[in-house]
């Protein structure tokens, strides 16, 4: 059932666009409660429902125990950043963020709101983020451009009494770890000594660079490279880069502990991995500076829709192990197989946020979960669906550890807990799309 | 099955606090398109969605058509004035929003979204009610004091393009009217002569003023009578009132064309209307009083759960017709039988907004339901439940002759429209909750 590349994304667009018109939004409203007339309408709204708002009034944090708090996510976005079509505004954002809903509801059981906002800058952003707090148990920003996503991200996490999370920063960033960590295994590298660079130094990238170090790479042996070059203490735009981006400015002090300058091909010498999250283009990166890396090299190249480096090329300039975005190719490094067990967890924990910590464990549980990884296997696949519940169970349990859990379990309870609750709310997709 | 009233409100709250433990929380989100396997994902999510979002980027207004903005509301809270049990703040207040939100689905098929507001003033309610609008086709305000909520519902409602609406004032102004008109063509009274006693100078009397002038009841024949005493121009603290609360101010102004002044008995006087929303303690309206009023006098005595007066007190004093919002006595006055309605007409218009006279239409429209009123059947019942779609078409209607659609429709379509929407939402609840 392979199309050539054009034909195959015209028919997607036109069936996306057909789909949209004809069932108008993709989510809806529906009751947990079974509802079989206005009676019960006395328990579940007046006069019966006062009793339970003045036990929350009296009890905090009974809000867990007796509403949806505890399973629902805010998909917050300004749209400033969609996809690959860029700053279109937050109603030109609303169907990704409903089809996002959707990846949460199925892969996760969560009950996901697109809560794309009309802000007009990082204040509005706030106040809004903050004001909407009490229902949900979570939030997931979404394309949201750099670099207010840092900002962004950090502010609300010191802010928010629950998890906060940026998917296109912290969701890829745990599938690329997840993945190197396999990539070494079957190299027989160690973490501490790997030489990573990252090809490209917005969200994702950025992320990754601090992910990797919690989780025991050293970041005087990561080298990062924008479009201006490789990423260096000395570098021209140094000052500037300290006010407009000092996320990136931080990289450039801590990171390149040789203090490598120059052309981008310097910064692949030696390498064991490259980690490309730049331009969308075929020969963004190049065989020859593939065959400047260290034995057995690894390449990440992730740009969507097209990577930087077709596999087969990096393939042929020396590359033993070769990642990409795509579903078509081996090795798809997807976000998707990150946040919805990931939120499934700290929701179950009912957690007041999320850390590297807990991230790294999460990768960690998804590397550990592909039992014979090979070249082209490093991470799991979007049908391995056990992988939800599992990495829900070990992020719950670092949860807790971490001292941020408002609710305990072991990791068998709260594998049973999210697998319980993955598989009952699939089973309604059945009642609800049967054909009979 | 009729219990005494402690018995049954100690039964409704148990119930009501174990199906909120059992079920934890009352609503979830679900997919209105079929899903059978993550392979879908490639028309709802990428590659394929960017082509709805440059759809949306390139007009606007497609929004509409292609996301679920055009059945979504937000049911905002600041949970300042929660039922009857006051202020209790946003936590508390998730039970009842989540109730609502059933009730706006079970009656009018619309996904409401409980979005109860961490806010400190009235600028962060409104910034973060501005902020989030993109997704929402409408906004039902909820449970927030006196007089703020007039303040809120003016300055949102000038700065949306979506409707808002506040539930405590209009909805329940709108059945409030509908009543009166019902009780008025019982009565053989004209509403231009007719003088109305509105007892309690709270949000819905408030609202109820102004709506009953728009449906052509003359101020001047309105009294207005708060715990202080009646309301006009000379009262002692009337500048005081000016600032602290000018809704109040101005009804004190414009209405009570005789300027009665002193005790409430004397606003009786002659009344051929009172319309009492003030203490829950029966007492606080008067037989006496009563005694007062005009020939067949008609006495809404609506505050909950126990009325001014009891009905057949009221009766026993000369009151042809008595309403009260109980379900256990004749001529309930119960606002659910308005804004499911209204925001379902108000939704199939596209609507940019709500004003008084789209809710006189919906007041005619709910009176003339009741085909052959009679002093215990001024109002429908909650089991008409045709009333809704019925209701939604003159709205949508009366919203395309007031400009304020982007979309258009004869009567009998829109009628069509909201049947079809209603009864297929209906039908999901017989396949989640058939127990086969």
């Amino acid at each position: 059932m392979i199309m050539k590349d054009s034909e195959r994304t015209d028919n997607y667009d036109k069936i996306a666009i057909d789909t949209s018109q004809k069932y108008k939004g993709k989510i809806r409203t529906l009751p947990r409660v079974p509802i079989h007339g206005l009676d019960d309408f006395s328990v579940l709204y007046t006069p019966g429902i006062a009793a339970v708002s003045k036990k929350i009034a009296s009890d905090d944090d009974l809000v867990y125990d007796l509403t949806g708090k505890w399973n629902s996510v805010a998909i917050l976005t300004d749209g400033t950043r969609v996809l690959g079509i860029g700053n279109v505004g937050p109603h030109a954002a609303i169907p990704v963020m409903e089809g996002k809903a959707l990846l949460f509801n199925y892969l996760g059981g969560v009950n996901a709101i697109p809560i794309p906002l009309n802000v007009k800058n990082n204040d509005e952003f706030i106040t809004a983020a903050r004001a909407i707090e009490p229902y949900f148990g979570g939030y997931n920003l979404e394309d949201i451009e750099s670099p207010r996503c840092f900002f962004l991200l950090e502010s609300l996490q010191k802010q928010m009494s629950i998890p906060v999370w940026h998917d296109d920063q912290l969701g890829t960033a745990s599938i690329i770890l997840a993945g190197a960590i396999n990539s070494l295994r079957l190299v027989n590298k160690k973490k501490e000594d790997a030489r990573v660079v990252f090809n490209g130094a917005g969200a994702a990238n950025i992320a990754a660079m601090y992910l990797f170090e919690s989780a025991g790479f050293s970041k005087k042996n990561m080298i990062a490279v924008d479009s201006r070059g490789i990423l260096e203490p000395e570098r021209k735009d140094i000052d500037s880069l300290m006010l407009k981006n000092p996320w990136k400015y931080k990289i450039a002090l801590e990171t390149n502990g040789d203090r490598v300058t120059g052309d981008v091909s310097n910064a692949f010498k030696g390498a064991d991995i490259v980690i490309s999250a730049s331009k969308s283009e075929p020969g963004t990166v190049k065989s020859d500076w593939i065959k400047l890396m260290n034995k057995e090299p690894v390449v990440f190249a992730l740009a969507n829709p097209l990577p930087e480096i077709w596999p087969q090329d990096a393939k042929n300039a020396g590359a033993k192990i070769v990642a990409t975005g795509r579903s078509d190719f081996p090795n798809q490094i997807n976000n998707s197989m990150v946040f919805p067990g990931v939120f499934r967890g700290v929701l179950d924990a009912r957690s007041k946020g999320v850390n590297f910590g807990i991230m790294v464990a999460a990768s960690n549980g998804i590397a550990d979960y592909v039992e014979n990884p090979d070249y082209d296997h490093i991470v799991p696949t979007m049908d391995d669906l056990e992988l939800f519940p599992q990495i829900a169970s070990i992020v719950a349990r670092k949860t807790v550890e971490s001292k941020l859990a408002r609710r305990t379990d072991t990791q068998a309870g709260f594998l049973r807990t999210a697998t319980e609750i993955i598989e009952s709310n699939r089973k309604i997709y059945n009642k609800l799309f049967d054909e009979k």
